[in-house]
């Protein structure tokens, strides 16, 4: 295998069939954009829709929008849009509030619905949200609940017959490696536990196979690779049959059966509007309906493809480029369990990534010592990757990051 | 007393000392706007901050922003804006979340800082969503608390030693009474009961004395009278002494003490901060931050007073051009127990706020048979009242309201 070459990246670039895709995005000029993980780009689109939305529908249309800008409608318009990136039924997704809130709600949902166990299953690694909130509903149930936290190889053997419930994040936050959705949420009902998939890095990254997986309750982030915006609404899966067993904790009234009959006893309405609670945030609901509209002609395994070819090619420059410079690709290199991201250790990963971001190229850190490269197929070309990997080389290898103004840590998101 | 005239409510607007503020805001042509309570009108500085927002921050910013422009501190910011008009220290109110969630969050807190008692007291006027969110805390937690719903003007006496909680709207959204906060609180500490205050009719309508009375918690609303838009981030207050004994139910990551340094175990962070859950929605948050800066140089008396005077004209105007009309006055005629609405009973209230929509008059239908006019000082006319009045006069008059369309209802948020 000879080395890659700029050029043979550019001739990628020109065969691919997601190229044009880039067009409905602002990517800003002399920016190498490696963070659509954390914070997805603008898609094109956004502005004139927001713009509408405040001046002609809040504007004008004042609270007559809530019925003539069919502004209720959001919340399961936007799940329907989502359920196709994630195996779902149109009816079994819906959009609200964030993904920590959501998983609180299913959690206590769960919980709930097993309620002879106590023991919630996860792992170390997961999002640190993922392991507060269920320690914050654990602590407000007060009924002796256990989180139990093994490592991610461990957790299929770990699950037995006190497992009330297995709460994972399919995609690693900081290594990318994938869980075996299938598998995991297969042991976990032959135990009689329930599954919790949080999609925060999966859902617009590969095809998840929810219903195919018979997956019980999944969350995820409207922000990261869906594009929606800063802080934009997230989501909640329920699988069909689980829908009307569900009790919601957060009982607000816009998830009641009849929300403007106004009577004082709350009754869950149909099916995933029971997720909902309160007045549904339209502006950020409008940003993240519109940017999934990108979503429209994209073939899923088209972009899984371009997504592993990405990670196969970003890893090998690091080989090829960057060799006895300390780095450490933590990514799993088997394409079967790598999510849309390369993460590298480095003693000074916090100090590189600052430079990085200097000179345009932007990933993130993740404590303690991880570089992490968060690949976008829609909107990132592989020729990007080989400027990304140069800089990085003359980084580390001038010792650029010794400043010392990257000796105190500031956070980024 | 003589009779109200177009002109002498014409010569109060020239007298006005808010009429500038009016300025501040785009209302539509051929509207007078009477539902500021249920959707604040849009400030005209609104759309250039969310398009800098949008295309600048999120465009060309993209992660960098939550550094560059302090995106994170956008909930302190926003509560330190709310804080004085509701009688507040600026570290005891933040923004984040809905109504309803944050209502969870102090439900759930207040419960656990009481736990030998089992009752929460509140009214069966109450808003409903405040009902079924104490419904869903208490289903979850199990230990058989009761929610004991009683008549608002026997609220303080039903307080006693049983008491965990009182959980009342300040302004009830229907009647626009006003409960007596200082008193109320008074007597629940007197017998030690904790109290929430939904302040979802007073932020912005009134100048609400958190601190003055001792109140322990409150929630409230970001777009009725603060502006916000439509589903705009409402807040929490805590009082500063009991901030750092509460556990959040909701315990996620934004609220951690060191969020970034990813950490299995949930710590609260310092005070108000606690009070955040997932990552904060930028766009809506903005919104809102813009939107508060109309209160900069207002004078919450000069306030109060025009809103006060516009509920004695409204009122005045209903008796004296729309007596025999079979309409009635539900609202307080008393001044220090009224908020900034009227409400009207009327057997046809829907099919008549059917007509006055059409007719560009815009109140809201609350559901049995209450039509409401809310009264929003920084953008409503004293001549917007006359005209609003005229028509509904005609309307009632002629039966204008008889139409096939408006027997079948649809839901007025």
């Amino acid at each position: 295998m000879t080395n890659l070459t700029r050029e043979s990246l550019a001739a990628r670039d020109a065969a691919d069939p997601l190229r044009r895709k880039r067009d409905e995005f602002d990517v800003p000029e002399g920016v190498i954009y490696l963070d659509g993980n954390s914070l997805g780009a603008l898609p094109r689109a956004v502005p004139a829709r927001i713009k509408h939305v405040i001046e002609q529908e809040w504007g004008e249309g004042l609270i007559r929008s809530w019925n003539r800008a069919k502004w209720m409608e959001l919340p399961g318009r936007i799940g329907a849009k989502i359920a196709p990136l994630v195996g779902a039924r149109a009816d079994e997704v819906i959009a609200c509030d964030s993904t920590s809130v959501n998983l609180y709600k299913v959690i206590t949902a769960a919980l709930r619905l097993n309620p002879g166990r106590r023991v919630i299953l996860s792992e170390h690694a997961n999002f640190p949200t993922d392991l507060y909130i269920a320690q914050g509903a654990m602590g407000l149930i007060d009924k002796g609940h256990e989180l139990k936290l093994v490592e991610g190889a461990e957790i299929a053997d770990a699950i037995d017959d006190r497992t009330a419930l297995v709460m994972l994040t399919h995609i690693d936050f900081k290594s990318g490696r994938i869980h075996d959705m299938r598998a995991i949420t297969a042991k976990a009902h032959e135990k009689g536990a329930l599954v919790i998939w949080d999609l925060a890095h999966s859902a617009g990254a590969l095809q998840v196979e929810l219903d195919a997986c018979n997956a019980d309750f999944a969350i995820g982030c409207g922000y990261k690779y869906l594009n929606g915006g800063p802080g934009a609404p997230a989501f909640v899966f329920i699988r069909k049959d689980l829908q009307e067993k569900v009790q919601p904790a957060l009982s607000g009234w816009i998830g009641h059966k009849r929300p403007f009959d106004f009577i004082t006893q709350y009754e869950p309405g149909p099916g995933m509007h029971r997720m909902l609670v309160g007045t549904p945030p339209i502006l950020a609901m409008s940003a993240l309906d519109t940017a999934l509209d990108v979503w429209r002609d994209v073939d899923m395994k088209v972009l899984r493809a371009k997504s592993l070819d990405m990670g196969t090619v970003f890893s090998r420059l690091l080989v090829e480029r960057c060799a006895g410079m300390n780095m450490v690709n933590i990514t799993p290199p088997d394409d079967a369990i790598r999510g849309s991201q390369v993460s590298v250790s480095h003693p000074e990963s916090y100090a590189i990534m600052q430079e990085l971001v200097a000179r345009g190229v932007i990933g993130d850190f993740r404590a303690p010592d991880c570089m992490r490269f968060g690949f976008t197929p829609l909107y990132l070309r592989f020729t990007d990757l080989w400027d990304a990997v140069e800089i990085l080389r003359d980084i580390v290898a001038t010792g650029a990051w010794d400043k010392p103004a990257y000796k105190v840590r500031a956070a980024i998101t």
